[in-house]
């Protein structure tokens, strides 16, 4: 089905066309009109493929969520065949920060989804729904690592769980060079290094 | 100087009616003309007050960290002459979440400066600084308390201090509604517990 590939395509490069607006100028020009100037198109090729701004902007929100995945999953690819919950966690997290050019951009673009969501119920919804899932994974995994050993029973999964998603607000010092990325990430590994027991097998 | 109370008072005035513009509909309607609808003014009567956007929305966000300050020095008036590290830490983080109605209009003023902030240098020299700041203040804080017994002598100061100030991140969590505030405070709680030594004097 050529046809129906080449619409998932264009689609996909309107998205990337929005991800450059919101990262280049931000989501006060998120418009239908910029998107359409961004990805070389006119204003009606552009609603050919998105009827709506609401449209174009939840499928871009849905595109960066399984690019960021799919970096996701590359990372933890690398970490062999039974990865260490520490190493997990911490692609998890490093991923979904502004520490590389692509996951800018799809930082950005959640982040004026979640900007957006303020004031919109059903962007609300989802992206309430997403970080829950988020949260759910990530509070299985320390449970898991408890089970397994790697955790100290007396943790607080949930807790703990709150406390690694929070730590995305490493996004913000880093967009305004507040620290560098080598310190967020030296950050990171004392807060992993505390969470985590030290095992003979480390 | 009842007149220059007055000029203060009324951009005090327009700066709240901003802050309910960002709150209410979104950065995305954070125009003069919006902010003087609000205002119950007319644009021209703003510009009497504000010669730009930009002089606008620098003043409001000035205020927002004043009252964020000031919201401060309250919470540790409450915490008597020698307030301990950790309670000081604890109001300096939970009053720059969106916990109350006042800390959420000035998170949500401070999120939409960062945001344009990344699209204008003058905002994002101000924004960086402010947050350096702040960083350099907790940091200060932390080796204090290591110095006067409060903090293991092995912690290091600067990603201890980073690892407070990436918790703001709870502010999207609580935005969305994926976790509560009372499991917002009690993973900071977590936290601070594990950074302080438990001392005969606690």
């Amino acid at each position: 089905m050529p046809k129906q590939v080449d619409h998932r395509e264009r689609r996909e490069m309107i998205a990337r066309a929005l991800w450059r607006v919101v990262e280049q100028r931000g989501v006060t020009h998120l418009t239908v009109r910029e998107v359409a100037r961004e990805a070389g198109m006119s204003h009606g090729q552009l609603q050919h493929y998105f009827a709506s701004r609401e449209a174009m902007l939840s499928f871009a929100m849905d595109f960066a969520s399984e690019q960021t995945s799919l970096r996701v999953g590359q990372g933890l690819q690398q970490l062999g065949d039974r990865p260490h919950p520490r190493d997990v966690l911490r692609v998890m997290l490093t991923e979904m920060l502004p520490l590389h050019a692509d996951a800018r951009a799809t930082s950005r673009m959640s982040a004026a989804f979640v900007l957006e969501a303020l004031h919109n119920e059903n962007f609300h919804a989802r992206a309430r729904d997403g970080m829950t899932q988020g949260r759910s994974l990530v509070e299985q995994l320390i449970r898991q690592a408890i089970t397994d050993g790697h955790i100290a029973p007396g943790r607080d999964p949930a807790a703990e769980a709150h406390l690694l998603l929070a730590l995305t607000g490493f996004t913000t010092l880093l967009e305004l060079g507040v620290i560098e990325p080598q310190e967020a990430l030296a950050a990171i590994d004392h807060h992993l290094d505390r969470l985590f027991l030290r095992t003979p097998e480390d």
